[in-house]
């Protein structure tokens, strides 16, 4: 290796070195919390007609502003994995890139309105900064696939009864029952129990006499399934505070076992 | 026997096991998933009129073989038992069975309406096809016996206020107390507190302007009682979890005691 | 004593010892519960105006039959016990009791609705004869007492809005808050979240843009605290599971530790 | 000292002391408890305008003799503890403290609506002054903190979606997302499921027909966040109850294994 590349290889070795110190230091992250606050309290202010209007300039500096602080943090935590593309095997970084990226793609007038919403978004980074909240995310996600059969019989309901529904009443009732989309949207309003008598039902019976059938069986097998998933997600929760509980136990006795198997053993060495 | 009786048992015996081969084989099941996911999409696609006139036909054929799919599997497995009426002993076979067969039955026009929803209904096949959701609804049936005093409690509890309901507000509300059916479909509209207050009991305050008792009773009475169905569901999982580790637990510390017996009597013989 | 005394005592024990018999026999329970339903079915067949009119003195005299039925009833469990007063002790005798009696009471013309809501109460006779149905209501009863404090606090908590309320809106809304006892009924309907912002909170928006910070407090508060009473019945159910699991575990392993102790002195023993 | 000082010391003792005594009384607490219920039906018999106009100074007179009776007892309790300050120490005194000196302050004719507002709050002092609840509310406020992280998620979810809606759908529907604060008590009133679909989205779905998505969404996450939030209070709870159980448990088990390595040094003595 000639001098140079050497001189070359301990200058990248010192920078990542100071950009991983720079990545861990609590005023770091501190940072980005400000900027995502900031960032927030600019969008929700803009909001205000009045506010954005007269100030219009000054939100838009500020906005570069976040964006840029935010580009560069997500450059110096890029530096600072070894071969930069492990970055991205931590989906939460995978989050973070696509939400500052996205700050640079819709900012032509024409999608003006989606470029406001993606910058609202932007606030959910406080989710991936702050521990304890993406420890609390990541265990509501892992909450979803113990949920997997469930959701699945709920799916397969929900389309057995709007492909009904749609044939029943698409005619009596086309507000709710119109198409099979907006019977999909009926029945979930429908699962929340909301409106779905007095709104929905009600006028539907003076047509269609017997639709009760439909409904009443609706409401008691979703709300029942609904149920189902919701006792599922405390029960599962509950069994596994008990499995780690009881194991410590089991562990205990069962240590017991084996100092009593080698008690045994000492006194039938005494007996001989 | 004769030889060519010999050779007929033979021949059976053949089929038999061939067919068991074919109806226990992977491909055989997926086939029958693919078909039960093409019945859903065609059902679904015939709600939308204009595809529906569109491709009449082409529905209609589609339609058949998938009819003569799910008819030959039926036969096959049906075949696979030994004595035939074996196949009926599962209620899960009985229940395809009727799927298939209500198929043949209201094709006549004038049950269009019946057919359809019928041929929607065979979409249910997949929960006896799906091992995971055939064990789910398994489960959710079989945790309704276990409320059974409470849905009866529920059920008289129903009838009395029906009745009662009927009784007293039937000239001064028909459209939700005018008959005893009509007091029913209100009461369960009523537990599940849709539109109870603003459209049942307040324009009804305005005659009756003690009613509300009659309301609030149902609704503390309904609710506690529904909440305690619930909660009876909830305390009924757990306490099957807690069965099953305790009872590990509580057999580990027998063993234990077990033991130390044994090792009393070696002490009691090492003393003699 | 003279002979005729106890001839008479002999026959009254005579008479009390095959009143018993009667009473015990399933079949006298199975007769009362066949008059339940009859009296159940006929008190639903009343409600149907064309029904009732065409055979009113059927009606009456089924009616009295099954009154005539439940008084010989009464009357023989009344009489099989020793000093009949014992009979009052249950209340579920006196809630018997007084059921029947009430049937003899409202007869007269001008009572007639009062009447008819009370022979369907009669219904309620099937909790106390079904020992299933005694036991889940005793059950239910029972977990009233250990929410008293937290029904304590809602109710504190009801007056002090119900109070506010009124003096607050009475002006603004005198539908929903005109008079205090009004508005408790209005935080009845807002505890069970129906319609409270659709009915309640949006029109009175436009009169007092404040109000919101009324309705948001107690939603909060309000579902809160019910939250908290429903949550109180689940952990207060798995506790009573796990105390009698636990204890059995408990006790278990205490009889280890005293055979340990009997151990050590035996090795005492026999070091000696 | 001089003789005076000694005695001076000596009077203040025990003017403490008889304080104390008096103070810690059951009857000084139910006098409380009396006035309290006083309090609070005569601010209940108030909101009734027929009874306050015509007894309006009778009123006067006892909230005047209420509002003594509370000083008198604060400054008791306040003079009992020996550095008056401690008393604030108490957040229940500091309560109690601001519940009686604000009678004093809005007293102003112009205040009125506040100072009776104010004059049933005061009912709130039943909590600091019965112990039973007192327990309850301060195991309530404990189940706060726990649910923390989860009430963090919530608001930021909210503060997304709040601004989102008002980007989105300021000028579609300005009743319900004019404003941000709007937004936020639309979203308030959807999270509770009431006339989400009925008011708020059909009437939007006609001017912004993707606007379900939206309101899917938001539904979906925000019952799955606050169902979450109950399985929290659920879960924590039994948690607990397990720890203090199963935590006997183990050490009942760990004494024995310390109990059997006393038998094992026992053994090997008798060995040697």
């Amino acid at each position: 290796m000639s001098e140079l590349q050497v001189e070359k290889q301990r200058v990248r070795w010192w920078s990542r070195y100071w950009i991983k110190k720079i990545v861990r230091h609590p005023l770091f992250s501190n940072t980005v919390i400000v900027m995502i606050l900031l960032n927030a309290i600019l969008v929700g202010l803009e909001t205000y007609p009045q506010i954005a209007n007269k100030h219009h300039t000054l939100f838009y500096i500020m906005d570069q502003c976040i964006l840029a602080v935010f580009t560069i943090e997500l450059g110096l935590r890029l530096l600072s994995e070894k071969p930069f593309y492990r970055f991205f095997q931590d989906p939460w970084n995978v989050f973070d890139f696509f939400l500052v990226v996205s700050g640079y793609v819709f900012v032509s007038a024409h999608f003006m309105t989606v470029f406001r919403v993606l910058r609202i978004i932007r606030v959910l980074r406080a989710i991936s900064t702050i521990p304890s909240l993406r420890r609390l995310v990541e265990a509501l996600i892992l909450t979803i696939p113990t949920l997997g059969n469930i959701s699945l019989l709920l799916g397969l309901f929900f389309y057995i009864f709007a492909v009904t529904g749609t044939i029943l009443f698409a005619n009596a009732s086309p507000e709710y029952f119109g198409s099979l989309h907006q019977s999909f949207l009926t029945l979930f309003q429908m699962v929340t129990l909301e409106a779905w008598a007095s709104d929905i039902m009600r006028p539907l019976l003076e047509k269609v006499p017997w639709a009760w059938i439909y409904f009443v069986l609706f409401i008691m097998m979703g709300t029942f399934v609904i149920l189902n998933l919701f006792v599922g997600i405390i029960v599962n929760k509950v069994e596994n505070i008990e499995d780690t509980k009881v194991d410590d136990l089991y562990r205990e006795v069962h240590l017991l076992r084996l100092e009593i198997a080698e008690l045994k053993k000492l006194i039938h060495q005494a007996k001989e």
